[in-house]
């Protein structure tokens, strides 16, 4: 099995480095941009076929590894 | 309209992260875990609703400013 996680930062946590790719996108020109946020894609491969448990497990890795549970939200994809 | 863009290292180059993030989970105790690769994940809004035209000018973006596309790869959703 495929999962994807999605790590951001919570919604009221300022984002810097969305911001300065905001700045950076409006100075070469693109203005049609705003909200910019920049956050980590993880992919891993998984073994065994039973996805809720793959879900929870990749949770939990999240709680304890891959994320900051105080200013981060993540987002957890399974995929056979 | 909302893009989301995902930026990891083509798969020839070798993710020195994905390789750490690997190692930890294993010391953790997720032995099922396996080519773990981490990459980035930007998202923005973006003026107009001209889905075409929106994913040719992230895509330019991300070829100036968001990835590198030496060792980078991307791939460009756009949502409405």
């Amino acid at each position: 099995m495929k999962a994807v996680v999605h790590v951001f930062l919570k919604p009221g946590v300022l984002d810097v480095q969305g911001k300065a790719v905001e700045s950076a996108l409006n100075g070469l020109g693109f203005s049609a941009v705003s909200n910019v946020r920049v956050g980590r894609a993880i992919t891993l491969d998984f073994a065994g076929d039973d996805v809720p448990a793959a879900k929870a497990e990749v949770a939990t890795m999240c709680e304890r590894l891959l994320a900051n549970p105080v200013i981060e939200s993540y987002r957890v994809e399974v995929e056979t």
